[in-house]
């Protein structure tokens, strides 16, 4: 078949996901990088690998394919040795999980990605900010907190539909969490954590698939570092002197 | 495992895909209508099947399972005898499957679902018109269906991948694509009529699943009729000299 090349982006997290998969199963591959900041997505040659020009996208062979979800299911199916509990040959299992993906789609990526978008990278980018979506972003997200604590982490495991292991899917919708770091700290804590059993599931998470969830999330680290610094920036020229309507005094 | 149970609204997309499954591939199945718009898929019975309360949903045995792709693989996946090319075993063949089925959610999907919502049936039932709305819908509708005709049913056979018998994503896809049968005739043929590929597609899947295509779609050809009345009266009340602002040389 050739090595596998996994065309990704790891500020963005379903690209995360299939790293971390890929990283964890011990699967021999090469991390080619998109960067999506520098348009890199929309050049000829990615459009090659992937017509869609989003990432990620692997090539395996002759064989390219991209979607996330379908990316995991095709290498949990390909590659020799991957542990059953990740994508479970059981038919029951299987459609269990296939549901709790297809679900993710319109509800908690739909959600966070948005939410994070209107209130944080969308303002970072020049893009204006734009409460209203955010709001209807931040129903969606909580909405899909709700289900997950209620519904999908309700069983004895402690991942997802009971799982005493973790599956594609607490992998792709962890991911997908992750990137609610760059939010400001208040933020974030004000909208998960209600969600007490959705908390302890991030950690199981990172905790089964360390040190490669903390090695692929690096580069998100650093950018939660970065917004910090640029709210307490714009704080404290918000809090100086010049900045205050005091200037009748002067004139 | 005891008589499938498919709960199901014929109006809703999805729950006609998994219908015109059943009915085609003659599974043994009873249909249990969950009426959306009296409110019956937010009823405690309801819940005990999907507490997502969305249609469709399935019960098998004491298996019960919601979204219709999953449901899709997993009947393609339970139910002797189905032919290979619903849901074919290859493993290449499969992960384009469920790559272009991972893609409808955010795309195709989203596009018709909001664009109809928007344009039809949202002031059908009270719900404000919201043209921003609809245009920012359509531009994701008319992005789908240029990526349907230049990419996925660029193949050779003349359903999607090139495939030349119909898989659950050509189903899937296609039902998606006929509510727009309830849209003003001339709207619909400004959406759809460049795309070539796509209306012979709707045609041939058509003619693949029928005789049930057409019956699981009965009931949107009287949705479609019961619009277009409602529009040309309400085109005949406009053109009524009472209604005209003509009432100054009565005055």
């Amino acid at each position: 078949m050739g090595k596998l090349k996994v065309y990704a982006d790891r500020m963005s997290q379903p690209s995360r996901a299939v790293l971390i998969f890929c990283r964890f199963n011990g699967i021999d591959f090469e991390e080619i990088k998109v960067d999506i900041s520098k348009r890199h997505h929309l050049s000829p040659e990615f459009r090659e690998v992937n017509p869609l020009q989003k990432v990620p996208a692997i090539v395996h062979g002759s064989f390219n394919l991209s979607e996330s979800h379908a990316i995991l299911v095709y290498l949990a199916s390909a590659f020799p040795g991957i542990a059953d509990h990740w994508y479970p040959s059981d038919i029951f299992r299987r459609a269990k999980i296939n549901l709790v993906l297809d679900w993710h789609h319109s509800n908690l990526r739909h959600g966070a990605v948005n939410y994070v978008l209107d209130t944080v990278l969308g303002p970072a980018t020049g893009r204006p900010l734009n409460p209203k979506a955010a709001s209807e972003a931040e129903k969606v997200l909580l909405s899909s907190l709700t289900k997950l604590e209620y519904i999908w982490l309700n069983g004895e495991g402690c991942f997802l539909l009971g799982g005493s292991q973790p599956s594609i899917a607490d992998l792709s919708m962890v991911c997908e969490l992750m990137q609610l770091e760059v939010l400001d700290e208040k933020d974030r804590s004000r909208i998960l954590s209600p969600y007490k059993k959705v908390l302890q599931w991030i950690e199981d998470t990172r905790t089964a698939t360390n040190p490669y969830f903390e090695e692929v999330h690096n580069i998100l680290y650093r950018a939660k570092k970065k917004f910090e610094q640029q709210r307490s920036r714009a704080a404290e020229t918000e809090n100086e002197p010049s900045n205050k309507m005091d200037g009748h005094s002067k004139m």
